[in-house]
C-alpha cells in the first residue's frame, strides 16, 4: 500500500463519542441513560440506510430527531420538548475520544486531513469547532448532503475525490464504524478501520487494509 | 382506501418465524441460542442494506452465511462446519406463525395472495414447500434477486407491480418489519404492518395503513 497523500476521516463514533450524551440522558431518563444512546445511535443508522434506499433522503438533524422520538417512545420514556431538545443540542458537543488529537496532530504534519460525514453541514460545523479541530481540517469538512443520499453509497466517497482532486487510490479512509470503512474500500480507498468495540471485521466482501483499537492504533500503521 | 385487488406478503418475520432457528442454535451453544439467533438476523439486514447501497448485492444465501459467520465470531462461539451448515439449513425450514395459514384461507378467498421477499428462490420455494403454502401462493412467489438489490429499494417493489400487471395503488402490502412496510407506502402501494413486537410506529415519513398484532389482526382490518 502507497503512503496515502491525503487522510479522510468519518466523524461520529471516530473523532466524536456519539455515547458521550450518555451522562445527560442519565440524568433525564435515570438508570436509562445508556439504553436511551445505544436505541438512539442504532435507529439512527438504520434510518440512513433506509431513506438512502428508498430515495427519501432527510438531512442528518431529520433523522437524528426521527431517531430520537422513536428510541424515547421504545424505552417508554415521556420526554418534555425541553429535555428533547437538549439532547438533540448535545450532538453538536459531543466529546472527542482521548487519543484523537494527538493522532491528527502526527498524521497531519505530512498530509492534508478531511472528514467525510453523514451529519448536516451545521452540525458538523457546530461539533468541530466546539472541539477546536478546524487547524486540522480548514475548509476541509465535507457532508454526504451535497449527494443527497448517506454512507456507503458511492456517491458519498466521491464528494472526496472531488473536493481533494486526487484519485481514490491514493486517498487513505479511516472509520471506526466497519461497515463505513467497507463502503470506502469498495470505491477505491485504501480504508483503515478503528476498531473501538473489538468488533468482528465486516463480511461485505471488501477486508481493511488495517485495523487497531484506537485511533493512535492506526496512525502507527501509516508513516508519520 | 380501496379494497386491494392483491395482497402481497413479506416472507421472513411476517409468515415464517426467524426466531424458530433458537432451538437449534441453543442446542449447538447451550445458552446462547437466542443471542445467537438475535444476532444473526440483525447483521443479515445490516448486510442487505449495506450491500444494496455499496452497489454490491449478493444474494440472500450468501448473505445469510455472512452474517451467521459474523454472529458465531461476534459470541466467541467457534462452530463446527456441521454445525454451521445445519444453522443455514435450518433456514430452509423455519416454522410458520400460528395465525397465518388461517389469515391466508380467508385473505385469499376473493383475491390473489403473493410473496415479495429478500430471500433467494431457491431459500423461498424451500420454506414455501416446507410449510405447504403453496395452495396460496402459486407461482406468486417474487425475490429481489432478479432485481440485484435487496428491500427496500422501489426497484423491488416495482417487480410486484410487473408480475402482477396491477397499479401500485391497487395493491395491499403486509409486512412484520416496519421499515419495509414504510418502503411499500413510499413506493405507492396500501401498507399494513404485523407488529408482532410491539414497536414504536418508524419514523421515516410513510406510515402504513392499518397495523395489529398479528395476520390475524390485519386480516380483520380488509374486507373477507
Amino acid at each position: 500500500m502507497q503512503d496515502p497523500k491525503a487522510l479522510v476521516f468519518d466523524a461520529y463514533g471516530t473523532l466524536f463519542d456519539v455515547h458521550s450524551v450518555t451522562r445527560l440522558a442519565d440524568s433525564l431518563h435515570p438508570g436509562k441513560g445508556a439504553a436511551l444512546s445505544q436505541a438512539w445511535r442504532t435507529k439512527q443508522l438504520e434510518y440512513t440506510w433506509q431513506r438512502s434506499l428508498m430515495g427519501r433522503y432527510d438531512d442528518f438533524n431529520a433523522v437524528t430527531a426521527e431517531a430520537l422520538d422513536w428510541a424515547l417512545e421504545s424505552l417508554q420514556l415521556a420526554a418534555t420538548g425541553e429535555a428533547r431538545t437538549a439532547l438533540m443540542a448535545a450532538y453538536r458537543t459531543l466529546g472527542l475520544f482521548p487519543e484523537v488529537r494527538g493522532a491528527l496532530a502526527r498524521l497531519g504534519e505530512r498530509r492534508p486531513l478531511a472528514i467525510l460525514s453523514n451529519g448536516h453541514p451545521d452540525m458538523l460545523d457546530a461539533v468541530v469547532d466546539h472541539n477546536e479541530l478546524r487547524v486540522f481540517f480548514g475548509e476541509r469538512v465535507f457532508s454526504v448532503h451535497e449527494a443527497g443520499v448517506f454512507k456507503p453509497d458511492p456517491r458519498v466517497y466521491a464528494i472526496v475525490t472531488a473536493r481533494l482532486e486526487l484519485a481514490a487510490g491514493s486517498i487513505g479512509f479511516v472509520s471506526s464504524n466497519g461497515w463505513d470503512a467497507a463502503g470506502a474500500k469498495s470505491f477505491g480507498f485504501s480504508a483503515f478501520w478503528v476498531n473501538r468495540g473489538k468488533a468482528p471485521v465486516e463480511r461485505l466482501g471488501s477486508p481493511p487494509d488495517g485495523a487497531a483499537d484506537d485511533l493512535a492504533g492506526v496512525a502507527a500503521l501509516l508513516p508519520a
